[in-house]
């Protein structure tokens, strides 16, 4: 039987901003990672996404981000480790009021963009999460990015007590190095159906997938990230489902 | 012996920019009022003004307001109920995740400037904010301006299940119609620290205090707002504790 | 021949976050209000934005709000007069730097949103954006609403010796008073092609038009809002534009 | 005669907060770099910030900055360099425009924080500011960090015909490699006001300066950064101006 969640960054509209289809995509995940307002979403927003997230029984986590609302939290900033705890802190709690007021709860954290890419290329950056995070609730699991040397980052986070759940991508190419192939070079996008459904089953069987160069990595992950924001995409989540399932019942 | 606690409005730097001495005047109050990051505050700033809330044992409540950054929440907006709603809700929790990594707690809600004169001037308003803090937590008392009507507050209140806290100011002048006089106006603020230490006296006993027109008014009010941002004001508020205490051991 | 001009808010995007498609749009129209930044779009977007309409010679004007992007500009603040001269200076300057790169420049100024409308409704805000536009360049015309009492607020302006153009709406609802019909109430915003062609060639030909309740309403415009955000409301503006051409050759 | 003007950074109040004193320091100045609103003030600062500097018939220069108020602009932003050519042109346009409603104009550009330091880290980050500006107005001079390679930024300066203005400091040490020494390093910024006259002179007299570790750099400049932020620095800056003097008059 399949381990494997599907998660998905939702609640990214802004004020007068539309962005994804929330409502067409959350009945066919696990995990909603809900944007707190630093990269996007607002307070009126965060409250319609988690009442959704609630009606389909899908399980919520906080999304934090760099604050740059017009950068979508993509662009890496010099924050120190204070400030990092600090905004970390700061999001996670106004999700879990969020949540409390619709009788629900934060049950994980997944840092946005430049903060999740900027955990992995710092180990201070990495360690500051993670001290946010225990602090706030050691119980919560933290969502972070899935390599060939998850134990290293299983051994940074030990000390703070906290949970790690790594994630997985299924439509994008890595390079031989277990990361994720850059979006600016070719192929690191899978665009055929075929591709992304192979890659998300080995992920799901525990199989190595196969780097874009040809190797085989075993790359261990608790979590698939999908994408909702368009009819391809969505046709394309609900065929991963389906997919796991018939791995689960088979 | 005195009833009366003193707030007062704290946490308002914003990153660079200080304000207020809060360090020097936390020693002398029961509650602050910390500001959430919608007209003051930052994600650091927080985590240090509750930290030094709690050296002192003082009662912490949130302070949020409209998100009017530039306009240090000041500027009345003509948000929508369910806006009001969720800001407050989003402020709350921003600081109570704050609070919870100090094994401290929100204890109360004050709302901040336009937003706090504005449930008085509008019940839809009075309500929102009162449908916000008792979906979060009916067990948070809601501090608001003292008038001679505390009773038609109450009953708006009462719906909600919120206990009401009542707010007086001891070095502002009130009309015969027991609101604050306009600041605009002469006479608004009281120069001298005896006029200041006169009515903080008699709101402390339940006396009656005198309006800048000359009528006796019967406000009860449970908490005395004070200011600690200069030498002067932070001189008043030692004053003030020192009366206060005279009256409770005499 | 017709004098009718046709204008559409565009550049209404923000980072990540896109908001009409002002490609499609463009080329039927005669004025751009480009947002400045502060309540929509941002320097890259000003950037392109600029771009289209220099491409397409379509006149820009500069399209200045209160400081309010999670509200879209919609929600009225209490801005003291000396805010409201700085901010509109400030968004015309960033406005006319990025045509002055694009060897264009701004042509014309119309407020945005609940500034728009609190000029109507505070002629304390009125004549705050005309000293502002006044004192930037006083051979900038103001874009204003039209009613039935234009020379009142040609009055207001003179002093600062501004051309107002007057904007109606082929698509909305009048009410007897000559203003724009709420749009919360029935019947406010034309379902039909042919109310909207039939307002907008009465606008075009100086004839009255007629409000909801019947009446009949002079009401003297220079300039169209259309609106391009949807392929219906783009299949109107086209229509407009073909219906206004077939005026001034017939 | 000294060629040696002397630059400040002013107008950073934000809204209620206030920053530095600059109606103190403005009279004994040359430039005021004015921040635009993106690390630090408000269209209603600079509307003063502004008027005080046309009072003191002071030049004023641009001061923009990555879009970072909490941050004061201090903290890297990984920005493209198209977002850096459109925030920058915005900025300058936005103060332009205050310049021009009091009858002044921008006369130079100088990034402030993160900005000002990238340039000289990363040679894009210079080209895409100094694009920026000559696309705006060629003949506006840009202020950077004048190094013991001023020869080099020129060069990268003059495909964009940019006249560049190197500045210097007084107060701090520079280490051997021509660089400011980190403030966090001991010895960074001098203590003793004799120290930092003595480097001002040597500036001044375009003699060389002696480093930290002790050897003689040759850094030609343009302009002196001074602050005026309290007491003693606003002390300091009157004696560099007097002995300045001095040496003209000498």
């Amino acid at each position: 039987m399949s381990h494997l969640r599907l998660n998905c960054d939702l609640g990214e509209s802004f004020g007068a901003w539309q962005k994804g289809d929330d409502a067409a995509v959350m009945p066919f995940i696990d995990q909603a990672n809900i944007a707190c307002g630093f990269h996007a979403s607002d307070p009126v927003t965060m409250m319609q996404t988690v009442a959704l997230a609630k009606q389909y029984q899908v399980s919520i986590g906080a999304h934090p981000s760099y604050p740059d609302l017009v950068g979508f939290g993509r662009r890496s900033m010099a924050c120190s480790t204070a400030e990092i705890r600090a905004l970390v802190t700061y999001q996670i709690g106004a999700l879990a009021a969020v949540c409390r007021v619709h009788d629900s709860a934060v049950s994980y954290v997944k840092p946005h963009g430049a903060l999740y890419n900027d955990m992995i290329a710092d180990s201070e950056v990495f360690q500051a999460v993670c001290a946010a995070v225990a602090a706030y609730d050691a119980d919560l699991p933290l969502m972070v990015m899935a390599t060939e040397a998850n134990d290293k980052w299983r051994a940074l986070a030990k000390p703070y007590g906290l949970t790690l759940w790594f994630e997985g991508f299924a439509d994008r190419a890595y390079d031989d190095n277990g990361r994720l192939r850059a979006r600016r070079q070719a192929g690191a996008v899978y665009q055929h159906r075929a591709d992304i459904l192979t890659q998300a089953e080995r992920f799901a069987q525990r199989q190595p997938i196969v780097s874009y160069q040809g190797r085989e990595l075993s790359i261990e992950i608790d979590s698939l990230c999908v994408h909702g924001d368009n009819a391809e995409s969505l046709a394309t989540v609900k065929a991963i489902r389906q997919r796991l399932q018939q791995l689960t019942t088979s």
